[in-house]
């Protein structure tokens, strides 16, 4: 049984609570957030408090905050044990205090909206102490994902890919989106090209995918769909990855 | 019963091939390409020519060659039927000729490297006169797909917004991957990432589901983002997304 004590009220933090809530193999001790009003409703499961000098004993300190906030509210855990971040971007000397510092990051994409599975999630882990990565590969087992093992420069570069494969795919789909209800498009029929891209991707890879006019170098259709774009920054944008795709291939035949 | 006769093989020639040739509503009644070579593994199956004088008799001449050479393919086509194309960036009026014209576009990303499901498969379809929609309508319904009718603008306008959808986010995980191989990191680790991408957007929406560095304006990690990337390409594609995400969103808490 793993004894943690979760710090912060954010989106991971709640993706947290419940699966802690409703795993046999992690005993939640007590749950802190600065303001007890967003975690009021979870005070008949586990014991919560604002007081951060007020922790009870437990195996880990969780921080769940945002980047930011990492420094200040380890500097003021003043117990005697494992305290990990989950953030991608932060070093895990930016942790501070005298307590054992580690990260514990999951690589994942978390939203209130969305219910979120554990299963098979890679979780980044990185310890000051050697004899800490038990515990945290024994917490990410529980949770039912996958440790790996990766020091925080490794990790700043991991967080960097994510932000190209999710934050900069998923803004893609945003602006199709968007296109789409301007020209009054049901977006709905996107729906099987969107499942078919990533699925081609991790199929037989991202490069052998590649398909459509930038790699083609079908100008004609490049400079169609140039006339078509309105907004001048869309324009850029949309020579910017035609440029990019460009240089990653060869021309090719369709 | 629908009697096709398919001309070209490019990619989706072979997937409509194939489907076609498994397909109890469709007879496939002839194959055309300039080069026999290309289609002489089907010449047990279906009759095939490398001769445009020669097609025979059949309810849909299936013209699925690269946009360029549509005219003048179609102009050699001296028979009285049905004649379509299948590009998305391709007017209905590119075709010459005097026979009945059509488009019949599936709406989707095509690799001869993996098989294609036609399930729901969306297809755009568009004709010279009413009377042929039936025709088209029931042949994307015999394939299992759906149809939808578009003029050639609106067909145009999807073929753009689908290179958002597909060609741009495809090569965004492409990028993902080569910066992974760069940096010695698995890229095995971004799969449940690619695919929470995917799902999420399609269940609560690409606007809602926007997390990262840009929505939060995290200019400390956008910073750190911007000095790991060594190439100037890529830091200017990191910078134009994460403006046009800001641009989208109004500033969001984590």
């Amino acid at each position: 049984m793993i004894k943690v004590v979760l710090i912060g009220a954010g989106n991971l933090a709640f993706h947290f609570f419940k699966k802690f809530n409703s795993s046999e193999k992690v005993i939640l001790k007590q749950w802190y957030n600065r303001s007890l009003e967003k975690i009021h409703f979870a005070e008949s499961v586990v014991a919560i408090t604002n007081q951060l000098n007020r922790l009870k004993k437990a195996d880990l300190y969780l921080i769940c905050v945002s980047d930011d906030a990492i420094e200040s509210i380890s500097e003021k855990i003043q117990i005697n044990g494992l305290v990990a971040h989950c953030a991608g971007a932060v070093p895990i000397n930016r942790l501070s205090g005298k307590t054992r510092k580690a990260v514990f990051y999951p690589l994942q994409t978390f939203n209130r909206e969305k219910d979120l599975s554990f299963d098979k999630l890679p979780f980044c882990i990185e310890t000051t102490y050697p004899k800490d990565q038990t515990l945290l590969k024994d917490l990410a087992y529980c949770l039912g994902g996958v440790a790996y093992e990766f020091d925080s420069k490794k990790r700043g570069i991991i967080h960097m890919i994510a932000v190209f494969i999710n934050n900069f795919s998923n803004h893609l789909l945003h602006l199709g989106s968007d296109l789409s209800s301007n020209y009054q498009i049901p977006f709905e029929i996107f729906q099987l090209l969107i499942i078919e891209t990533y699925h081609k991707s991790m199929l037989i890879g991202p490069k052998n995918s590649q398909t459509g006019p930038a790699i083609r170098r079908d100008q004609k259709t490049i400079y169609n769909h140039l006339d078509l774009l309105i907004d001048d920054d869309l324009k850029k944008l949309y020579l910017i990855l035609t440029n990019s795709i460009q240089k990653k291939h060869e021309p090719k035949k369709l």
